[in-house]
């Protein structure tokens, strides 16, 4: 077996007890990067569970001073080792050094961790309950055991295992994080774990607040999410494999937090085509061929009532297709996804405008791609025809009639986003009101006039969505503080005398922060 | 087949699509009660949750006020037929009329469901926030489709399917409620949902708002959970039903609320004992044994250390449960229950000290039962000796030292409750801090000098806990208005249209309700 690289376990950078290994690609030359990275055992992440668990004990006493501190020195070491980690998650994802990696990743990244340290010191987000006539309080407290993350192939920074927001908001929480590297950036993820281990020790935190593994067989997946001393899981990745974690997760009562498939779709109303074609033509160019497409809020559907101007709309997003640079995808499975999509949703009535073609670009890679199908037929397969082709493709749905677009929108999964766009005379309004109540309740976030891709780390962004678009749709992946509460158990205090009260539920509010004292939110002392 | 009670579907009163039927009987009697009443077929209940799909999508236009107005009429219609509802309720449970049905629980009961209406129409609780620089706000709105709402025993009325707390949540949070009525009370949650159908006509709301069913097969009940067109379930019942009906839900990626079983443990350290014996023997007592121990925050588990006083604690406690009273038990499976539950106590190495009979008073009864177990022996199995016996009964445990009692405590399964009494001199001050944090994270609930019995319906209540007490530790299910948050999604709005956003999320807070604006909590405009 080859010799690979180490795992990081309990405050030790060391050899894994492995049972496998593998080799992640550079996605530019197709070829392995000549690194190697062992498959965990079973036995290795149970010491990893074991070991965050005592650090999740431990950790009370760091929280939130220690944890701020330590999510504030690991930005600035990320910063300071800028350079290696961008070239590093360059040749390991095929994505530009700049600007996506080092101005706009690498940047976002560094800010959702101090976002999280300001959340850690200001408790009002465990929404701190007090009512002063019964002596009961509550809060949200962090819940016992580590966090497990699997973070996704399309951020190897802003949603590393180890770095990203489902990390930020689990350590920002107060919860050890036990990091399981997407195989497709192993290497980008180390890198991030030494800084967070130095970071970590800086701060005088438990050796097991960041732990990483880069790979384990199912059962063992399974394991780490059900078992019985984990605190709960943070999943971004495809369906299948989140849901045969949410499977076991659930069995065992463990929480888990799934970000899976999204379409995304988006209602171009006729009034919108015929006042802006062009405008809106360009944004949805830049919106689904941005980072060749590998989104999670890629615009994957687009509804459309047939016409003439709908049919140039069509042509002419088809021409930007092809005068569009082909970009290099993820992996080989990205590549080969795209392929296997394109066919399920040509298979299933959908006709190719532009496109379909793998190896069209440098690397990994596939053209362009733009599929038309009738609503008629979109509604006699909607499931098949929501099938999700992760890459730079888009299936453009014309609706009979307006009619039509009301009821497809019936028809659609849970989504992390939905958009109308309708015009600015209010030629549109009457479909917007028909179509917007049924979309709301399918996706967590609606847009007007506005691409689903970009996604402001602000506290009232959702990224999430009823399912299959994530596991549970009362909580969302991005924006601080809400995220946090993922990873929290509600915790009451009932008669429990005042000097045994945490920080958060004293009378004189020593924290000084937000909360909801006998039903209004105030900062002011009680008693 | 015997001709049975009607069914509410869609708004009638109608004769059920039965495939079978069922008696409940009198617990003081142990006779049935004279009244029939049909098991449903799939058929209906997929009727059932359709029209709850329409009705989800019509109550947005009534929702505030018309939602609000219901729930006050409701209130109001259950008093003014009071005392036939009484009278049902106590000849289906064996609940004295009064104090405990009349005085207390009905009472409880219209409270709860005007603290719901009251929330309903103050939004703060959907915790609106509003982003002004990036244009992106977000609220909690109700889940798309209806909830399934299944009581429990021991609350024929504070938590009916029709009228208690899990139905005053969902209501309240905008959604139609499918009550399925516990089978041992079909009678008390027939008469509420007269009321309730005359009070959602009244108030202008769908008529499916609120429907009634009385019992389904498993594979019935499976697809009710689970239903593409479901919102969502509150369940409050037994662990292995409560397992059977997540799995199903969790299998569809429908949430659901689980209130399962809890052996609320307490502790009573030495110096506590010492200081006021006779005071928390009483306490004990009274907590243990009212309503016949059927309280889901029942003290089922106390745990003492070995000497001299704790002999005499149990000892008297002892001679209290012999002196009182024998209760009746809500129904023969109950009685059963404490039989079963008891042999496998004493199997597990527990020595029953008194009690351990059935059919020891009025009708379904066992008698009032105290068992002890060395400390030792817990350890050795602790997850047998947790058993839940619902009803009249507790398991003292006896550990040899403080160190043992400590850790004791992380054996302990998710419980909704957990109390440690100490001394007022601090001499139980090192023992309290080594115990609390333990207890802390595997309790909803932490008490002090208090048992947990008696949940008071206040903002700050948290009526959950760990799996298995419940299915997620974040949420409670009494206390309002944190309860109806189980029963929404997250959704936000990015550069919507101001005249289309909802009302809590404009400008000019037109609610006049707290927001979290800009991370501050205002009534304030924004703008």
């Amino acid at each position: 077996m080859a010799k690979a690289q180490p795992v990081l376990i309990a405050g030790q950078w060391r050899d894994s007890d492995q049972v496998g290994s593998f080799e992640p690609d550079n996605p530019r030359t197709r070829q392995p990067t000549g690194e190697t990275y062992p498959v965990s055992s079973i036995a290795e992440v149970e010491e990893a569970i074991e070991a965050a668990a005592v650090a999740s004990e431990q950790l009370l006493a760091h929280y939130p001073e220690g944890v701020a501190k330590f999510l504030e020195v690991f930005a600035e070491r990320i910063e300071a080792r800028r350079d290696e980690i961008v070239a590093m998650a360059a040749s390991e994802t095929g994505y530009p050094a700049a600007p996506r990696l080092n101005d706009i990743e690498l940047p976002r990244t560094t800010d959702q961790i101090r976002q999280a340290a300001q959340a850690a010191r200001d408790r009002s987000w465990s929404m701190p309950t007090l009512d002063t006539a019964s002596g009961i309080r509550s809060m949200l407290a962090p819940v016992e055991g580590g966090v497990a993350v699997f973070g996704p192939n399309n951020f190897p920074l802003a949603f590393n295992s180890v770095a990203g927001g489902d990390f930020a908001a689990a350590i920002a929480a107060g919860c050890p994080v036990i990091g399981k590297a997407n195989s497709s950036h192993p290497g980008t993820s180390r890198l991030l774990a030494e800084e967070a281990l130095v970071a970590v020790t800086e701060a005088g935190l438990p050796p097991a607040t960041v732990q990483l593994i880069y790979r384990t067989d199912h059962e063992v997946g399974k394991r780490l999410v059900s078992h019985p001393l984990i605190g709960g899981t943070g999943y971004t990745g495809s369906r299948h494999a989140g849901l045969t974690l949410k499977e076991a997760a659930d069995r065992g009562g463990k929480p888990i937090y799934l970000e899976l498939s999204s379409v995304n779709p988006v209602y171009i109303l006729p009034g919108a085509l015929r006042e802006r074609s062009d405008a809106i033509a360009e944004e949805f160019q830049t919106s689904c061929l941005m980072g060749t497409g590998q989104f999670c809020t890629n615009p994957g559907i687009v509804v459309l009532v047939a016409g003439e101007q709908t049919d140039a709309f069509v042509e002419a997003v088809s021409g930007r297709f092809d005068a569009a640079a082909v970009g290099t995808l993820l992996a080989s499975g990205v590549e080969s996804g795209m392929t296997a999509s394109v066919k399920t949703l040509t298979s299933a009535g959908a006709t190719l405008v532009t496109g379909g073609e793998a190896e069209a670009g440098e690397g990994f890679s596939y053209s362009n791609t733009l599929l038309t199908v009738t609503g008629q037929k979109f509604l006699a397969d909607p499931e098949t025809l929501q099938t999700e082709a992760f890459g730079n493709e888009s299936l453009f749905v014309i609706a009979a009639e307006l009619d039509e677009a009301v009821e497809i929108a019936r028809h659609f999964e849970g989504n992390l986003t939905g958009c109308v766009y309708s015009d600015t005379e209010g030629s549109d309004d009457a479909a917007y009101d028909r179509i917007a109540p049924l979309l709301r309740r399918k996706v967590g976030r609606l847009l007007n006039d506005k691409m689903p891709t970009g996604v402001a780390v602000v506290p009232s962004m959702n990224h999430g969505g009823p399912f299959p678009a994530t596991g549970h749709a009362g909580f969302t992946a991005v924006g601080i503080p809400a995220s946090l509460r993922r990873f929290t158990m509600l915790q009451c205090f009932d008669n429990v005398r005042s000097q045994r009260l945490p920080a958060e539920l004293q009378d004189n509010n020593p924290m000084q922060i937000q909360r909801l004292v006998d039903g209004v939110w105030t900062d002011a002392p009680t008693g």
